[in-house]
């Protein structure tokens, strides 16, 4: 089994100082929480330029060729309602480190995101959901089906291009939900699916400080129940320590004193 | 499901402050661990005397009766080889928060330590080993299965009063071996079977600022599998902050924005 993939979701327009950076096209702020998220650990870097109407097109160019020309061609995952922005940002996007990810069809208004990432040989992140929160993992697993169904039409590998989303929930709210979400990743794994999704979401309202204990708990959950991926910080440290540490128990990466530093 | 049951580790022979403690007698040094321990979230503590020979009776019954006078009849887990020492200090042992705990019994030349549990109406650790590591989950399962046919001829609720201890074992060194202790627990688990054990063993010989991090990661992966107590040290605020995470995860306690304090 391969080690653990951490897509840092740090560059998002719904930061201010990345927000700017991208309506003035300057690099420097992009590039640096770039850097901050690969030294900490990332695999992919998540680029979500937002609904992009006006220069979707242009600016995913641009930011896919800064970040990559900047870090030996980091693979990415792109992100924004604007679908041609997506196919613009794979037309310039360098394959050597790793295919791109479009983030992300459901099961419902976004389903034609399989048909972008089948047509252009990316990864799609497929979100096991239609409209709201899925109601059971029945539910869960009827969409999830529905998305693999499509893919497969379309020529997809979907034990390797499907990177399934169970939709974490936010614990203050639906505590009672936590181990269906987790019961959910154990059934795509024994499938031999991969997974990934925004897996913060679990502390969303809570206290900040509580935040990366309920993360990092959750990861350790999630990654022995077969999640393969998620969309984080990874300069939450304690979070990043919790992952590595998996990967070491899971015997997905060799013990070693040093293995945070590696 | 109820809580997680931290049984403190730290009033040890092996501590030469509580050795010394035991040998003097000296009531100070026992009731300050017993203390920080209990404040740090312990629900049990482990009282481990050592071989005691000479004068076990005497000095389990005042290790009882010292603690349990001072902490409101904490129950207590009694550890030493001294059969008769762990039988006197049930004697003593006030019963009003909890049967007292018999450790350690397994399917070898310990597996007497099933009846003294019996014959005292005590819960009995339960190592499904015989002698060394066992070398897959057949066989743990194996030595199982003759303590359970033990207890449960003795007339022992085994879902009640038979922990089983799925023997830890230390990542360095036996790295490829964790998910199978891992799924040990889900087995017992499955089978209605509480489960308990020396948790932090598995990072033996790793530096010291690593083990709290391979420990808490550890104890979230044994939690989802259905682990419910391990023998540890409270004060590692890390662990306990894990624990106590994941017992939110999985419901056993309510949610609240303070958790980490109730």
């Amino acid at each position: 089994m391969g080690k653990f993939v951490i897509i840092g979701e740090r560059i998002h327009c719904i930061s201010p100082s990345i927000k700017k950076a991208m309506e003035t096209m300057d690099p420097a702020p992009i590039l640096a929480r770039a850097k901050e998220q690969l030294d900490a650990g990332a695999t992919y870097l998540h680029v979500n330029i937002g609904p992009a109407e006006k220069n979707g097109e242009e600016l995913m160019k641009w930011a896919v060729t800064t970040i990559q020309s900047e870090f030996d061609n980091v693979p990415l995952c792109l992100d924004t309602a604007n679908r041609k922005a997506i196919e613009a940002g794979i037309s310039v996007y360098n394959r050597s480190k790793g295919k791109p990810i479009v983030n992300s069809a459901d099961a419902g208004d976004r389903i034609e995101n399989i048909d972008l990432a089948a047509d252009n040989d990316a990864i799609v992140i497929a979100l096991c959901s239609k409209a709201g929160v899925p109601a059971d993992n029945d539910e869960r697993m009827m969409y999830c089906q529905e998305m693999l169904e499509r893919g497969m039409e379309l020529g997809m590998d979907p034990t390797e291009d499907m990177w399934f989303d169970p939709l974490f929930l936010v614990i203050k709210g639906m505590q009672d939900k936590q181990m269906d979400v987790l019961e959910f990743i154990k059934q795509l794994s024994d499938m031999g699916f991969k997974s990934t999704g925004g897996l913060s979401n679990v502390s969303n309202m809570a206290p900040k400080e509580l935040r990366p204990i309920l993360d990092s708990t959750t990861v350790a959950m999630a990654m022995y129940c077969g999640l393969t991926s998620a969309i984080v910080n990874p300069c939450d440290r304690r979070l990043v320590e919790t992952i590595k540490s998996a990967d070491i128990i899971k015997n997905n990466a060799l013990y070693a004193d040093s293995f945070l530093d590696l």
